[in-house]
């Protein structure tokens, strides 16, 4: 089946992103936390070497039957169980047991989206650190040139380019050491067990997540499967950082308009029926996906509502936000970057 | 590229409405519409008789350059100038002029989509016309059981299964009737040209947009390029619609409870460790794109704030959020259905 | 207790909405719908005419203990159980079991909201009417002008200021026309007594819920105490309301900015710090209400999950939205009268 | 004029956070700011002594014209103006040019928040605080029962209360860890002048702000005047909170349950019509304002599309929102407080 919105993609999208929470890069983080798991079991003694090595061999080799994924994930609501009878029938015996022992589907999601958070943060960081780049740039050619300052829609007095580069630049810096500082609190294994109290794991829980996340590289905490915070405060940062870029995009587009003038945007979008029109067509998109970003994290807050010791609709939902918010925000900060390309001070 | 979600796709998605929804679908439309607007031209004497068949001509054998669109959608904003672009090299001379003949981006894009959506409406009523069948059957057989009545989460009193079916049912009837009414009032054609005011057909506008109307079979409105509510009203309907289903969804799983045990599923969702589990997943999801709905209704109202007489902002905060709402609206009636065939009263 | 937010409230808020919407106007259109409900329950030979007439007696001498209702209202979640004790106290026995009798504390909640919208529907009728006349004069005296389109934020295309205030104009009689059939649709009375069934009126609840339809001059519908998408569509289209007042707000921000000079608007706001300002206030504060309602739409709609035959928590996320909406609503129409005085076209 | 909601502010809202909220409040907080402001002004040479203690004297001799306040944060969309003008006539000549000299209502405004934010955070750490020492207090005594797990709103597996009871706690420490880092990072003084680069201050703007901070005890930070994330992540901080009070409140709503009965709550809400119901109202409010927080978040997460160097829009839509947001998030801990005194586990 071809993508379908290849489109909208195109314009608002993230290619780079997308790959990074696409169905394989999922399975694939899955297996390794299959595999890292019985690694730590093994570190702990909880289960055998040679055990693990059976499972890692299982994982090495596996390939997944798509369709039986995708109709496990239908029936269950969650991939895992699918995945592991897939997966636990390339195990040799008597090892089979072995895989997945003590563990939850959710142990194994939660981790996993960790491990693509992390070439997530990746792409992030490194666009953020772009876009402070050029706003350096920016402010060291231009910025002792006058600009008149604009508030409540109206003429102000002037100001410099300086003080405005160094408005769009602060907030990206803070979210630049807020992205830091989560990779230690937020990139954390998941462990808990059927019902997220290490019970299932006989005494050794605490042991395995700590040997989990070493394997992992990931940080440590308790079990989090009902307490989402974490997991929304990233959404909260995601919004943030769409929404500073929306800030950008909605000033270029004030600045560029033809009464305005105070910039130029070079190779702006082109109309079907007016061939003058010069569109700020990615200042525009950057408001767009600041407005959907705010939205979705709000709709995103709501998972925090989590019944008893694992809720599939609160969980669900997140599901339905969390990973668009990503790509939302990866696409921000790409069209953040060729807007800033196509900037002209006058 | 493959599509990148097929798994949350299978839970929580549905395949007939994205196919609805999909770049072929769409570009689908809007030939048929540059199609019908060039045949409506030529009913009005805008164009000649010849001209409209060159570009029906054109239409019948084109074949799209993918990678051409995606670029152009990027550059522009829209996909309309580079698929006319496109187009217009297959219409024979002296026609090329006549294709899109004073027409906007947004005339095709607005007016392709209420194409789309017929489609999407046939489907929706279909499937609510299918659950409230299901309601009745279930009424029929089993109206007069007692069911103990919980409000706010205690037990009240005995009522019947009859009441509880009713109170499912009529929203549903309420939303049948609204999308029949919203085949009037909201799928109608979008003719304005460059600025809104069919100033560019040259005193033919009425005429050619009411030509329009006929051959796609759509309402005739005024330009409605910067007046969005009735695309915002739909959505509003669409979140009352997955609302309504994940109402139905909440109960069940709380009437499915192993303590309350009012209902029992079959064929519930299984677990990675606890094999005993029968999970209501049908139930949570509805309940999870019901939130996920409700979100993106809240976002696509913020859409309202249109700027001028196009918001490019506005525009593509619609896009971000109104296809997802079909698509998820789309879900929870086929989750319905599937949830009302598992569901067997105690 | 002062009223402790005042100045916010005279920037934004409205109050003669508040009015409709105190506590005092909903006691009374609570006493009105207990009276009434002893009336019809007599109407239907379910109590004694001497019953309803001391139901009737009590109410009009009645006067509220204020601090015992926020008490109750504390404790039980609603008012109705602290003041039909309070009120029953004061029917003359032997009568005091008629009052209330069969009813539960939503019927009383929500037929008492139903007559409170009774008069601000009367409000924001008036208020349409009055911004549709001042559109008219001005489409009257300055359709003809000239006036520079814009779309994407750039200048188009030359049109004319009757085709902008046209595009003003048929939201606002859409929204006109809506609330007139939502007065049909949405303006009825709740009866259905403890679990929403009117089990608790013996055989008699249609006609009791007829009679007291008549009496209170609403409309008649089965019990919707669980299905709330009515109330739900009020606040969408609320929303609706506001976000297009907030389009033409952004629109005359817009085009009053000093270098686009497309208008003026007599008595802008002052700054405390630059004597030359003259800010669009209003304009934004009409853009800041309704993205405050898209908000807030998007919230109530998470209502719509409402969970077995009454949900505490979902009709408290109704009590904290609504009423908001409501009042944003109505200052929108307010602060949209006093912008269109203050315009001059240019 | 009489506060027109007691009742339902009796219900979820929170008397101690919304005296802080105050007008009262607030332009007593405006007023040390700009006293503050001019011995800050002194304290760097800008004024003299003289002057800053007329402006000091002025400020404790003051008594607002309230009306007047009204009518001119309606004219001007900030109260700032009207007691600029208010305060000035009471500062002896020829010293009145010395008040507010350099500043901006922008700078007043957002910096009196800051102070009345402190009182807030106080009030919010305590509760948090007293709500972690109640659920060790429950720990302690309760820790080891054991309580069946429920999964997807099935029963699962035994756990125990120690750790159902660690799992609400672990967000509250979080939340309290966070209010402690925000009062470094949020609580600053903002003072950027007209257009928010201290160019009013001719130089000495650094000073003079670090003056200030010191002077009110407030941390020292850029001009933020256009850049919001802070404010909005204070917003988002807040959400977090009422979101894992609305967990616990979810949680003891489904424990609470007849069928389940794994708690029982003293003194649970009574109805009008049934009288044998306990209704768990505080745990459902919980749920409410959870809900009605995480919109508010999205809301708020909007403002951040701020247009130019201060958006009227964006910045009324911050008042329209954090301050509801504020008390909804006080009456959370409230609640959260009474619950679990109410709370019996059984």
């Amino acid at each position: 089946m071809a993508d379908m919105n290849t489109l909208l993609h195109a314009l608002a999208g993230d290619a780079e992103i997308s790959l990074l929470l696409s169905d394989e890069a999922q399975i694939a983080a899955m297996l390794a936390v299959e595999r890292a798991l019985a690694e730590a079991s093994a570190d702990c003694g909880w289960i055998g070497d040679d055990a693990a090595a059976a499972v890692a061999a299982a994982v090495e080799e596996f390939a997944p039957d798509w369709d039986g994924l995708a109709a496990g994930m239908a029936q269950d609501g969650v991939v895992v169980p699918a995945l592991v009878r897939q997966l636990r029938a390339r195990v040799v015996e008597p090892h089979r047991v072995a895989l997945h022992k003590g563990a939850t589907s959710q142990d194994i999601i939660d981790t996993a989206l960790m491990l693509q958070l992390v070439g997530v943060f990746d792409v992030f960081e490194e666009r953020l650190s772009g876009l402070l780049g050029k706003l350096d740039g920016l402010a060291e050619t231009a910025g002792g040139r006058e600009l008149m300052a604009h508030t409540r829609m109206q003429m102000a007095l002037p100001t410099s380019w300086g003080a405005k580069l160094a408005s769009w630049r602060e907030p990206l810096q803070r979210h630049l050491r807020a992205l830091g500082a989560m990779r230690r609190t937020l990139l954390v294994v998941q462990l808990g067990g059927p019902v997220g109290d290490r019970g299932s794991f006989e005494g050794r829980g605490d042991a395995i997540a700590a040997a989990l996340a070493r394997r992992l590289d990931l940080g440590l905490a308790p079990p989090w499967q009902a307490t989402r915070d974490p997991i929304v405060g990233l959404g909260n940062l995601l919004a943030l950082i769409s929404g500073s870029m929306g800030k950008i995009g909605a000033d270029i587009a004030l600045l560029a308009q033809n009464e305005v003038a105070a910039v130029r945007l070079e190779g702006g979008g082109g109309s079907s029926a007016m061939a003058h029109k010069s569109n700020p067509v990615n200042a525009e998109v950057l408001v767009a996906l600041a407005r959907a970003n705010a939205g979705l994290a709000g709709t995103l807050q709501q998972a925090m509502v989590h019944e008893y010791e694992r809720s599939g609709a609160a969980w669900t939902l997140e599901w339905l936000t969390l990973p668009q918010m990503v790509v939302n925000t990866g696409a921000s900060l790409r069209l953040g970057l060729a807007l800033l390309d196509q900037l002209e001070l006058l």
